[in-house]
């Protein structure tokens, strides 16, 4: 046993940053809840001459220097991104070094693997940040939840997406208009795809449904649609409806089989996922005993990401200086098979732009009828307007519960029809 | 190393049952979680004969057949109450025994020192789910939030008190009539002192409050009101002034003082916490690096006590099959005192009933104004009634930030004006 736990930092950008930060700072408190001081070793940038508000460190741009440090115990790969950070974490591992790391992407597409090798070598991978930021998520499934059979977790967890969706739901914003001003805050990036494609939420899913269903579950295995096609009608009629819309995650099983899909939700307005409102970040878990939790906070930012990262480190550091650190080694049921987004059940709201003829609503009416989806409600309002001499109209339907493939090919021939302009929404309803 | 990890049982009612039927159920889950079986040893109860739902396990009215069974690895507490509870607790302690109860009066009272009793054996007590029932919450703090420094938790913990809560906001009940429904729903216990008066809540924020800031907090030191005297008026003028009511739960540091109270209170509609209706329960709980994190889902029942105790459970039985269960030692910081009541500041919800003559308004809000309270609105509607030929009015007064001293002393001196009938309530109002 060492005198104290040597940390090496992989990346200083701003979440890289805070954890030096947070470090360097809360020093004395680490020491007294781990036992010994955890000091932080080299640190590895890419531009040794960019000026940062942490001083004192060590930086380098040897990725040798932190990952091949026969003192550094512990690794915090705070990249990014899958490469290079995949690799830094694989000889990381190689080396004999834990690993703490808040990358959603690698977790994600390699996490299983990298939990298999590490626990092969007696070493532990932590990664609480890696998904809703300092919410603690993870934690609770590998410790407080393990008694339960999780049949659903819903979540929001991606804060871009849930800013922009804020605004134009609260202020009347459009798309276009509510992305630049999430860009101008700093909620967004310049390339925003990865968010407001839903990619970034599908990568955080794929890790709760791997803890959540003790199931294998690959990025390339969850559906994502994006928050791009959400008009501003489309939250005045959430409203009216009763509901909010929301980015959702959801992993969900269904027979034994799994669905995995991000896509935009109405969830019912009250509820405490609906009150989610900007960048904060919610967990909806359910289980046979617990019933229905959740947990919510800020999913992203240099403090809340440094929250979950630091804990990890204090947890893992307490177990080197105990000793032994029981690697986590996860058992998976191979039985669970992902279910294709085509047999997903769930209700619809469905908004087109259609001609204000007679018979128009029949038409359609028929066609979602043809294919045995039931009907909820219809709402035509009396503002049409006119185009090229055509006065067009905004058609909504809701529907009880109805099978994805059914009104994917009912909405095809829908679209089909003369006089349907174009399909405006559609958005599934969930409880 | 045994074979099997043997736990003994105090207490088979419904909670304790439903410990024992999940031990049952998830027999075979629990055994590849830990890597070894764990099986029910001896089940304490005070009436063998009676009838239970629970087949199969082996009851004794022997506490000694539990506690001093040389087997029993962990015990667990399920029997609710001060004593005998503690007292077994104790002697399990003695006998090597680890410990995992559900009991908040116990650990609220003498948490502390059992921990340490406990520690110095190499032995481990586990208490997640004394508050918030299967919400992970003692987890968390001992985990996940380590690298923060709390600064304020915020709870609903009391499920029967927030069920009445909200059936005298949502149909307009009077405290009796809400009560009642309670108590027939099976939500309120025939005697329902310990919930409507705030003690139970006062007994999980001290337990609350000792972990989030490694202070010890004794429930004496818990400042705690009921709900037995809010009206359905002061419901209609909450969400007249952007409010919702709910018990709180609040742990506050203030310049080094620590606020323990529980009251009723205004929060804001819309957030978080006014979203939590019914049954369910929450902890928002404010660090510096993670910002404001809630934790919400039922805390109490059968089900969701389960999930906590057997989650604790097998996290100490893995730790038993690991070779070592490395207990937790808790750190306290001896410069955190009790700020008293009296010091605490808040803004303030202030209902009078009193008479409608030319003057009233002018003569109360100068007995504010002399002990600088600052008024923030005032209202008086035009629903007068007769009593005695007196013209009765309510009104209502709210107050920016205020001393708690200062507002008991101006309402004393307010209810003894011969203009006013009584003070009907007092609420204080937090973000």
């Amino acid at each position: 046993m060492s005198d104290a736990v040597k940390v090496g930092l992989l990346g200083l950008g701003v979440v890289g940053g805070g954890v030096a930060r947070t470090l360097r700072d809360k020093a004395d408190t680490i020491a007294r809840r781990v036992g010994q001081p955890v000091t932080l070793g080299g640190v590895l940038v890419r531009d040794p001459s960019r000026q940062r508000d942490v001083e004192g460190v060590q930086v380098t741009t040897d990725p040798a220097a932190v990952l091949d440090d026969p003192d550094v115990q512990i690794v915090v790969e705070m990249m990014g991104g899958e490469d290079p950070a995949h690799q830094y974490i694989r000889r990381a591992i190689e080396n004999g070094k834990h690993v703490v790391t808040a990358n959603k992407e690698v977790m994600a597409k390699h996490g299983p693997s990298i939990v298999a090798a590490a626990a092969s070598k007696g070493l532990d991978v932590a990664y609480e940040a890696s998904v809703g930021g300092g919410i603690p998520v993870i934690g609770p499934f590998k410790l407080d939840l393990l008694a339960n059979d999780i049949s659903r977790v819903t979540a929001i967890i991606n804060g871009t997406t849930n800013y922009i969706i804020t605004r134009m739901s609260t202020a009347g914003l459009d798309f276009g208009t509510a992305l630049s001003e999430a860009q101008a805050a700093g909620y967004a990036e310049p390339d925003p795809r990865n968010d407001i494609e839903g990619i970034d939420a599908a990568y955080k899913l794929s890790i709760l449904s791997t803890l959540a269903f003790h199931a294998r579950v690959h990025p390339d295995q969850v559906y994502h649609e994006g928050i791009t096609r959400l008009e501003p009608s489309d939250f005045r009629y959430a409203a009216e409806l009763g509901y909010a819309i929301k980015l959702l995650a959801i992993g969900k099983l269904v027979d034994g089989g799994l669905e995995a899909r991000v896509h935009p939700t109405m969830v019912p307005a009250g509820t405490m996922l609906a009150s989610v409102d900007d960048v904060y970040n919610a967990v909806q878990v359910e289980g046979d005993l617990v019933g229905r939790i959740l947990f919510y906070g800020r999913g992203a930012g240099a403090g809340p990401t440094a929250s979950a990262v630091v804990a990890d480190v204090i947890d893992l550091a307490q177990r080197i200086v105990g000793g032994e650190v029981r690697p986590t080694v996860a058992v998976y049921d191979e039985s669970i098979r992902p279910r294709p987004m085509a047999d997903v059940e769930s209700r619809y709201y469905i908004r087109l732009v259609a001609a204000d003829r007679p018979g128009v609503i029949a038409r359609i009416a028929s066609l979602f009828g043809e294919r045995q989806i039931s009907l909820s409600s219809v709402i035509q309002k009396e503002d049409v307007r006119e185009v090229d001499g055509e006065r067009i109209a905004e058609i909504v339907f809701t529907t009880h519960l109805a099978r994805e493939s059914a009104v994917q090919e009912a909405l095809r021939e829908i679209g089909e029809l003369d006089v349907v302009e174009r399909v405006g929404s559609l958005i599934r309803v969930e409880d």
